[in-house]
């Protein structure tokens, strides 16, 4: 991977990326890693809300959880502007960050109010400095090089039916999709990767989440599982032939499904066996 | 294949395998194709109605299309018992019929009903001499060796949640699954070829059907896409060991979506690209 996966500092892994609807009262697993990532009582977590339309309700929601699981500090980074995204305090927060967390809403809102900001940029630094980034739902959508911002769920893989749009590109040559299973995403993510086979298909259950760390591997935490479609072995598709919205021949795809303790290697593109997944 | 499939003596196809929801008001594109592959203007369809529970009402419609269709006869085969299904009328409905239509309703009255009596016999013996035999729904699960009568749809594949039956065994070494990308069923379909790599899964959408010709091969019509999942190459599951009802790792299986047009060898185990689908 040419992206920032390989140059976290941090070997337990600086992305977690989460397929949405993650626990926030019981067991807490994912969002409990984050904060244990982070740094555990001397985490400062700022919350992105930015993706969402009521960022206050949302914002509290994750200072409680946040505060619950142990977290040093907690801040609540609210984004409503462009103008925002430049506001001295919010990048303060994020430069002060052990740990970035994006919630859900719309992912377009996110790239679209922070792309090319002083807090966009802010960002990345603290990426590359080892800062545990983590982001469900849209906030895992937006970690990609190119994000979904729009596609069918439950129906054939329709011809440039899946909507794409750049990410922040915080893991490059991947596509994610979240709500997986519970969406019956497979069909636009598989369209995504026929566009493409370059890019990997990441599809990321509900209450699910992926840990990327060093050497672009990633393990699989929570109660679902993690779809990997692998277009390396593609031998056809119909994607430049067919007419738009008609239904797309897609042949010769891997899939590995992964449930929690597997592993993934993004660089050589093969799955990790439970005991040998990365810690 | 060791099933029927190789015996049929049309070349054309004599399965049409149906992921429920057929176009029966427009083009019906599927139910002309089963009209024309039965004899068309000669045509005797003996219409299936044992899987619904409301085999009067079902019943009336098919007749309708079917009649719209030009067929030339069409009986309603009403199976309520398994008395029913050793009724000289009935047996001889299917005995004279060019082509036998299982309509949608629940698999499990197809096989609980039907198998082991002399209307099994006489069906079987139909799809030996080459006639047609048709089912969209529950008509299409039935089809296979081993059917799915249930499991989670949009959900990750959980261990053993995937219930399977014996099924009427007219196509075997496969396993059927219907409604396939408008109920999210990839997760169910991928657990049971995973606890039997030997099997070959079909996920046939609505709207969307197979045509099981000569050889093994098949086409695909209509307007959806069918998925083959493919577990040859499948080098891992966790499916003996997780426990019951947990999320299950299945690694290294082949995937492809067939649209229209596209066909599949079962016995090589390959796609057949648009131009060469057999006819």
């Amino acid at each position: 991977m040419s992206g920032g996966a390989c140059t976290g500092q941090k070997v337990e892994g600086n992305l977690v990326i989460i397929g949405g609807a993650e626990d926030q009262r019981d067991e807490k697993v994912i969002l409990r890693e984050v904060v244990r990532l982070a740094g555990g009582p001397s985490a400062r977590i700022a919350v992105m809300t930015v993706a969402a339309e009521d960022q206050e309700a949302v914002g509290r929601q994750y200072r409680e959880v946040f505060a619950s699981l142990g977290a040093g500090g907690i801040d609540l980074v609210n984004i409503e502007t462009r103008a925002g995204a430049f506001d001295e305090r919010n990048v303060a927060m994020l430069a002060e960050a052990t740990g970035i967390f994006f919630t859900g809403g719309d992912q377009l809102r996110i790239t679209s109010l922070m792309g090319g900001t002083a807090a966009y940029r802010e960002l990345h630094d603290a990426y590359r400095r080892g800062v545990v980034i983590a982001g469900t739902s849209a906030g895992a959508a937006a970690m990609s090089g190119t994000m979904i911002i729009e596609g069918g769920g439950r129906e054939s893989p329709m011809n440039l039916a899946t909507r794409m749009s750049p990410g922040m590109g915080l893991l490059e040559e991947v596509v994610i999709d979240q709500h997986f299973a519970q969406r019956g995403r497979i069909g636009r993510l598989m369209l995504a990767v026929a566009q493409n086979p370059y890019v990997l298909g990441i599809g990321i259950d509900e209450d699910t989440a992926i840990v990327v760390g060093a050497r672009a591997r990633f393990r699989v935490i929570g109660s679902g599982t993690v779809t990997v479609i692998d277009g390396g072995a593609l031998t056809h598709s119909s994607v430049s032939e067919q007419e738009l919205y008609r239904p797309v021949s897609i042949l010769g795809v891997t899939v590995h499904v992964l449930a929690p303790g597997y592993g993934y290697d993004m660089a050589s593109r093969r799955p990790i066996a439970q005991s040998n997944a990365p810690r």
